[in-house]
C-alpha cells in the first residue's frame, strides 16, 4: 500500500483517516495545531504548518503520495516534493489557479466554461476604479481572491461605501445571478484518467453568513442540466489532470443555464451525506483514487438530506449538545461530531445525515433534528 | 453524555470506538498491549490488565458506565465498581456465569433451556470417570469450562485416549448435535427493559479450527424456528437482566429444533455484517443501549455475506495483503482491518463485509475474495 500523507488535518482529514484506518491504509494528517480533529488518529499524525515549506517537505519526505484537504498550502514544497519523485494529487499547478479565485475565473473563461460575469482587481484603489462598471448593476457580489470559503471573504456590494470598507486585497467583482438552486456535483479521477461522477446534489446556504446549511438528494432538474455540469466537471478535471475528488458548485439560473461557481479539488462538506447513502462515501472514494485503486460506485440508493451543525451567533465556550434522545429516537439518522470542543459562531462542528427512501419523511425528521439537537449555552 | 470504559481493547472495542468518536461520545478503551487494535485511538486508550483489581479499578474510578468486549475479567474489581455507583453492563453476576461455560449450561439446564445434553467435571481425573457415561455414545464433544473462544478449549472426543489428552482443568462433555445449521441471533437490551432483536444470521465454520469463517443474510428457516430462538433470547437476556448486547449462538437440529450453544454479552463476530447492512450496526447499538440511549433500529434492508479474514497455517510475520485490486473492484464489498501488525495461523485480522439484493451475486463476489485476498507469505 502507498503511504499517504494529507496536509490538513480538519474534519475532512479525519473523516479520511476514519476510512483510511478501517482498511489499515498508512495514511497520516499533519496541522498546525495539537488537537486538531484528525489528530484523533495520534499515531498517524504530525503537528506542523502546512503553509511553511520547511514543515510540508519533511512531513513529505517519507511520504509516497501526499494530498490536501485544503488549498492554502506551501505551493513552493509541493512542487519540489512532485520534483522529489511523490505522487502530488491534486497537482500544484491546479492547486495554484484553485487557491485564487480570480486566477481560477480566468481559466474558466480561457476554456469556454460559463461563469458569472467579474472584474477582478489587486487593490481597494483599483477596486474603486472597477466599480464605476459595476454602479449600474447593483447589487453585486464582492468576492476576495484567496482563502475565501465557508462564506469568508464574500460580500453583497450595493453602494461605493460598501467598496470603501473592504480589505485592500485582491478581489473581484461579480455579477449577481438570479438563482434558481445552487448544485453541487463531485468527481473521482484517477492518475490513470478513469473517473466517476456523483449524483447532483442540491445545497442550500445560510442567508445570513453563506455556510452551507442543508444538502438535499435526489436533486430534481432536468437531463440536460446534469449532462451539462457533469460535462464541465469532466472538462475541468481533464484540462486541470485533476487527480482524486473534485467539488463542482454550480448556480443554476432560473432561466435553467448552468453557471460554474467555483470548483475545490479535495473532500467537500456538500458530499458528506454520502457517507451513509452511497455505494462508496467520497472519502473512500478520494483514498481510492489517489492510491491508484479501482474507483467506487457512485451510486446513491437512498435520499438524503445532510444537515450541518454549526456554531449560532451566540455559541461560544465548550460543545454540549441537547436533543440526542429526540434524534436517536429517529431511524436512519448518523450524528458525525468532529472532536472540535471548542464551539464558536459559524464554527462547522459536525452534520447529521438523515436518509431513506421517501425525501418528505426526511425533510420532518429534518424538522424535529433542528429543533432539538443544539449548542447547551453555557 | 455519560463516560464510557470499556474493558479490552481488540477489535471489537476498536469497532465500538470508531462508532463513538464519530458521535464524540467519550469512550476509553483498556487493554495490556501498547498496540493493541484499539489503541488507534491512542487518547482514548489506556494500558492496563484487565484481569488485575487495581488496574480494573483505576481504570473505572473516573468512568460512568463500565463495559466489556471480552468476558475474561477481574469480577471482584467490576463488583466492587458497581458497589462504588458504576452501571456496569452485563452486570458481574451475569459475567461470572457466562464466563464458565459449566456454569452456563447449568443455569440454562435450570431455566428450561434446550441445550445440548452433557457432563461437566473439574478434573483430568474425574473426565476419566465422566467419559464411562460417553463411552457409548462417541464421537462427543469437550469444551474446557473457561477461556474458551474461537474454538479454542473444544476438541472432538473419539476415544479414552482424546481424554487422557486433556488439559487437568474443569471442563465438560456433549452430545455431539445433528446440526443442519447454526445460526446467531443478537439482542440489545436497554437498561429500562427495552430491546431489540437482529434478525437470525446462519454461521459457518471451519471445520479444522471450529473458528468462525462466514455469516450470511439472510438465513432462511421457518417462523418457529426463528420464533423459537427470538424467545431464548429474551428469556435469557431478561433472567440474567443483561444490558447491552448479548450474542446467541444456535445449534438446529436436522429435525428443525432449536437448540441453544453459548451466549456472549457483547458484540460478536457474528453481527459484523450489520456494519454495512443494517440501519444501526451492532457497535452502535451497544453504545446506544449501555448509554440509556434509545436503541436503534435492526433492520436489515440488504442480503450479505462477512467473510473473516484469518491467519492460514503458514502465516507469520507482517501481515501484507494481496488481492486490493480485485477486492475493490467490486461493488458493495467493505474490508475491515484491525491494525494487527502480526499474523499469526487462526488470528482474526480482520474481516469483509459483502452487501446487495441477491445473495447469489454475494457468493460469486466471495469466490473473487476468497481467490485473491490473502497475505503474502514472506
Amino acid at each position: 500500500m502507498k503511504k499517504i500523507g494529507i496536509l490538513g488535518g480538519g474534519q475532512l482529514g479525519r473523516m479520511l483517516q476514519a476510512e483510511a484506518q478501517q482498511r489499515n491504509m498508512p495514511v497520516y494528517c499533519m496541522d498546525k495545531s495539537e488537537n486538531a480533529p484528525a489528530s484523533l488518529y495520534r499515531d498517524f499524525y504530525t503537528i506542523g504548518d502546512i503553509r511553511n515549506y520547511d514543515d510540508v517537505m519533511s512531513f513529505g519526505a517519507d511520504k509516497d503520495v501526499i494530498t490536501v484537504e485544503i488549498e492554502h498550502i506551501n505551493l513552493e514544497a509541493l512542487r519540489d516534493l512532485e520534483k522529489a519523485g511523490k505522487e502530488v494529487y491534486p497537482n500544484p499547478d491546479a492547486l495554484e489557479i484553485i487557491k485564487n479565485k480570480n486566477i481560477q475565473k480566468s481559466f474558466y473563461h480561457s476554456i469556454g466554461i460559463p461563469i458569472p460575469e467579474f472584474s477582478s482587481f489587486n487593490s481597494k484603489d483599483e477596486a474603486v476604479i472597477v466599480f464605476e462598471q459595476w454602479k449600474n448593476r447593483l447589487p453585486c457580489i464582492y468576492k476576495s481572491a484567496e482563502m475565501g470559503y465557508d462564506g469568508k471573504g464574500v460580500r453583497t456590494i450595493r453602494a461605493i461605501d460598501d467598496v470603501l470598507a473592504l480589505d485592500d486585497i485582491p478581489g473581484a467583482f461579480e455579477q449577481r445571478i438570479d438563482i434558481d438552486i445552487e448544485i453541487a456535483v463531485m468527481i473521482a479521477r484517477s492518475p490513470d484518467g478513469n473517473y466517476v461522477l456523483y449524483p447532483p446534489l442540491a445545497m442550500y446556504f445560510d442567508p445570513e453568513n453563506h455556510i452551507l446549511s442543508e444538502v438535499y438528494y435526489p436533486a430534481n432538474m432536468g437531463k440536460n442540466i446534469v449532462e451539462e455540469m457533469n460535462r464541465i466537471a469532466v472538462k475541468v478535471t481533464e484540462t486541470l489532470n485533476i487527480c482524486g475528488l473534485c467539488a463542482f458548485e454550480f448556480f443554476i439560473t432560473s432561466s435553467g443555464e448552468v453557471v460554474l461557481n467555483e470548483i475545490a479539488p479535495r473532500p467537500h462538506n456538500s458530499m458528506h451525506i454520502s457517507m451513509n447513502n452511497a455505494h462508496c462515501s467520497q472519502f473512500e472514494q478520494h483514498l481510492r483514487a489517489i492510491s491508484g485503486l479501482p474507483l467506487g460506485s457512485s451510486v446513491m440508493e437512498k435520499a438524503g438530506i445532510m444537515y450541518n451543525i454549526i456554531g449560532e451567533e451566540d455559541d461560544y465556550g465548550t460543545a454540549e449538545w441537547t436533543g440526542w434522545h429526540e434524534v436517536m429516537n429517529l431511524h436512519e439518522v448518523y450524528v458525525h461530531l468532529y472532536g472540535k470542543t471548542e464551539i464558536k459562531p459559524a464554527r462547522k462542528m459536525g452534520h447529521i445525515n438523515i436518509v431513506g427512501d421517501d425525501l418528505s419523511k426526511l425533510k420532518e425528521k429534518l424538522l424535529t433534528i433542528r429543533q432539538y439537537f443544539k449548542n447547551r449555552k453555557s
